[in-house]
């Protein structure tokens, strides 16, 4: 199923853009965990538009509802369900969008898989809005995972082509040079001045995780993870460890030698590999970064079709939108990362 | 199930590099589809070692055997197993590889998950002979395919950082400079004299594809092919479309306007996107890139430390390696695209 | 997951007796798909509480909120979730169970899986309350077959002992004998009375199926029916067919011979088979039928024993309860298997 | 997938009755498991026909050929592979089937689904010879489930109408009176002389498990059983505990109070309800019944039709056949059980 991910742990999320809510279950969180739906919100106010002049200027509580699963703020082990209604909705926005597809959104392959009775408005289903109950998700997981001493942190680390941030101390940080990220931030200001967008890279590091978690083959920590990572709207691109790097590398280069650690254990000197090898954790943080592509939404000119007619018109898409979904897409890319691997760890 | 791929056709691999046989499970082919098996093993043969002076020095047959699913050449409609006994497998080569991890493999990683009970052997079950197994699956889909008017289409087309192949015409083509590539082949060469070896970039393109296949969310065509493709062993990225290049364009130039085809229906001018909106067809043809580290085993000294007495060794990897596995994961690439598209075929 | 149903129809059931809301998502259901809100709610009014003097006093208006999916009451191919929030609901006619297992109920297993953390008001997730979304679902998808030329019908045909109802003309109904339910219905006011309860046993039929609908071995048509049915509260037994009485007749009475039916093609003479063979439909109706024990909640004293102190107690199981579930679960056997046939419909 | 079965633990079966062979996959058995094949052997026997008269003449090896994911008979973690070489095969015996179906057989049901592309000699894939790679499966759960103390005993209880077992002190036994038993098997000899068979009744224990494993709803201790169960071929009913008596019973009656065991934890004092409330197991046993129709192939005369002609013909039914299945399915419902109890065990 398309809006299911997950095998021990199982993500479902439900709702449309202007539908009545969005939401999300998860089955599989075993009984026990105390959630603080405090530090849920905050993680949630991450991804949530209106909160700098950078994003769009809608403004939504998004403030997750529990409707089971919970029991004084405690995981029952039963299905947990949480909705966002939907209420700042200016239905009125996306009205043209009815006739004729937006360019670079889902609206064309939508409208022909669902034989023209797809909810149209805001994009719907495909609307980057359901990524809030992703969050809700990720966010549960993430302060389950906190416990165990497994840290998921992501940053945007390039915009517009400006590289600002990398991996730093084999994947145990990301370094940012604010002086740089500061030209990025401006590349965006300029395209919004244009009615334009741009695209960014997100860099993803997972701490703390022992050796042995995942599997080979198709249910390895890489698989898994790449899986979840396109779900996010706007992905283009995934890669681990040197990623693309490693195809310009030489073995003697990208293979990380094994040393005796400080606790007498075996372990990989280097994280050339990105934290796993076969599917499986080294021990090493599991490194990854993600291709976001400039937000498909602009308000300059665009060629498309009417459904019905034919007619060739010039689209130019109104409403609020994010110049740049690289930033926004940030904590959503930390929620699927907790999710896949707290997957996997259950599964162990 | 980490050893199985697919939802309503379902893969499961199995073997070791070492063990009887290896082979695998194709359920959900529909009844009456003719198998070639001569074509298939043609197909068979572009992926199996000890073809020319760049690959390994082994010569193994190949040849899979059906055991059920299969009646007069065609399909019966329950599950088709294959295998391919292992025969040319000098154990002996691998018995250092025992008492401690080769860098770059799976050795340690499933050393710990399996507690020391893994099939070391050759990699056991993470070796890079069971892509055979996805290669009779893929191979037997292809021919399905064929008559469906899709087409899989992979070829290397970057290799030690020598560019010599792109998508061409929308990615319907790939063209490959022939005199690039020789530069390539002659670096693997180089490298194999240095006893190290190199990575590269394979290009695959799926056309035929009618709109609207696939599905929202986590079931897209980019999250079902990426968790295939990352089962492949050395992958260490993937992108699709523009890929990374998406996150250095600007929306207007990475949007593909809408334009209306020959016969009248509404199509994708331009391909940036890579075959696939929301997931989902949008008739253009899928374009992806894979990341291919350079192979691990490398005759070069590398550092490692003993399971048991935890003692620091230098270690030369013994047997026959090819010195680029880019070259012979191209049809493993086709394999499992093809099995990816056709499942979302199947499930529309 | 344990809470998930269905393979290509796939339906997600949330909720607590006692939590905010209980719900349901399924997803799978092809765009396209118009719901008539009225008649579903017609449907849900059978299982609802509350109807007569044999039900239990409680009364729930049990109108399902559509969140997602529905778009002008047409399913738009994505999740559809539906809701209702709990509102009559005395949290403290449950305290003493809190402290001690009820007898007949899966408080005391639930305790053990959940480490306590179990909700217990009301039987929490375990409830039978939590057959009102199975039914949102089965209601759905009800309309659905009926477009579609598919019935199911199912009917109490065994009451405390009492037989009033058989399967006539090859399972193409339900006969009920008035006068013998009457006496049936007396047997429920008789253990009412005495605050016992009674069994029953509810007998179904889906009419209009097409022959070869299902598949071999695990994801046959009585797997996928019987592992939907054993998902309702207090189910002990299912049987297809003539069921149970098979293992009491030979061969030769019990094998169907084929003949030509008026359309010119093969169907089974009679259907001692109940409807499927090896897993797939044959034409015939789906004949099974539903062992119910008696209700677990009585108002006589049983044993029990506290959790915390292991005192041994009396427990005189407080509230309003069926005396007689088999009643109110006639319409969740039909829900059940409406979807369980659609979704081997939909996978053919 | 129809041929497989579980979800921690997955069973794939392939094979036809006359393909090169019939065999097992089994994922997610944890390394390090020791199997016994000598033990294996013995287990398979139970099911293996020729072993006396009762059975049929034909006399099978059946001795599984390990190919993958044993070393030196321990388990690496990976996918356990093990295939039975078909070799006494008379294919003639089957001719007349390729052009009529047998009545009580699959043939009909799959020649509709796999538009005349089956493989009908000798069933194919629907032939009880496939029980035997379910046996290979359960016999290697068996021993690890044996290792951790749980018991997976079955019988026939019940031939022809002549119930000579039944579950002694709340299931921890089944009870057979051996008077009663030759009475049994008199009817089946009795039956194989007017070319006939009978039908039958297995009782199945599951001893030695903890309380707390299963799961809610759909993903239950009977769930998970029934679907199993009835993929054995001739299986048309399974009842839990009381089963179909439970409906005629009161609660006061059905109902299993709670009491404090020897080692001081609470437990039922009593089996009514067969070992699972809720589909979570209660520390009693796992208690239920399976009925078995009688052998559907009988050397009597049955009415069918040609599937091209449409020709009316007179049938009977060729080769060597078990006048009773409920005899050799005994060790298959043993298998299933252990899969079912041990893939929840996983899981838990």
């Amino acid at each position: 199923m398309s809006s299911t991910f997950g095998e021990n742990l199982k993500l479902t999320v439900f709702g449309e853009s202007h539908s009545e809510a969005i939401g999300m279950t998860l089955e599989g969180v075993p009984a026990g965990e105390t959630i603080d739906e405090i530090e849920l919100r905050e993680f949630m106010e991450r991804r949530a538009p209106g909160r700098d002049k950078l994003s769009t200027a809608r403004r939504e509580p998004d403030v997750p509802e529990f409707l089971s699963g919970l029991f004084e703020c405690v995981t029952t082990g039963t299905p947990i369900t949480a909705i966002i209604k939907n209420t700042d909705t200016r239905s009125g926005d996306y009205d043209d969008i009815k006739d004729a597809p937006r360019p670079g959104h889902a609206d064309f392959t939508a409208h022909v898989k669902y034989n023209g009775y797809e909810d149209y408005r805001g994009g719907g289903h495909f609307s980057g809005r359901l990524t809030a109950p992703i969050c809700i998700a990720g966010g549960i997981v993430k302060q389950i995972l906190k416990r165990k001493g497994v840290s998921v942190k992501a940053a945007a680390t390039e915009i517009a082509g400006v590289e600002f941030g990398t991996f730093a101390e084999n994947g145990f940080e990301i370094k940012i040079d604010e002086a740089e990220k500061e030209k990025a931030l401006a590349k965006i200001e300029e395209a919004k001045a244009d009615g334009d967008s741009v695209g960014g890279i997100i860099s993803c590091t997972v701490t703390g995780l022992a050796p042995g978690i995942g599997a080979p083959m198709f249910g390895g920590v890489e698989n898994v993870i790449a899986q979840g990572i396109f779900g996010i709207p706007a992905v283009k691109g995934v890669e681990f460890g040197e990623g693309f790097r490693a195809a310009r590398l030489r073995g003697s280069e990208n293979n990380d030698p094994y040393i005796v650690g400080e606790n007498g254990d075996i372990k990989p000197a280097s994280n050339h590999h990105g934290g796993a090898l076969g599917g499986i954790t080294s021990g090493m943080p599991v490194t990854f970064r993600v291709a976001m592509k400039p937000t498909p939404s602009i308000a300059k000119a665009q060629d498309t079709v009417k459904y019905e007619t034919k007619e060739k018109i010039e689209m130019r898409v109104k409403g609020r939108h994010d110049p740049c979904v690289a930033l926004r897409a940030v904590p959503v890319v930390e929620a699927v990362a907790a999710l896949a691997v707290y997957d996997m760890m259950l599964g162990r």
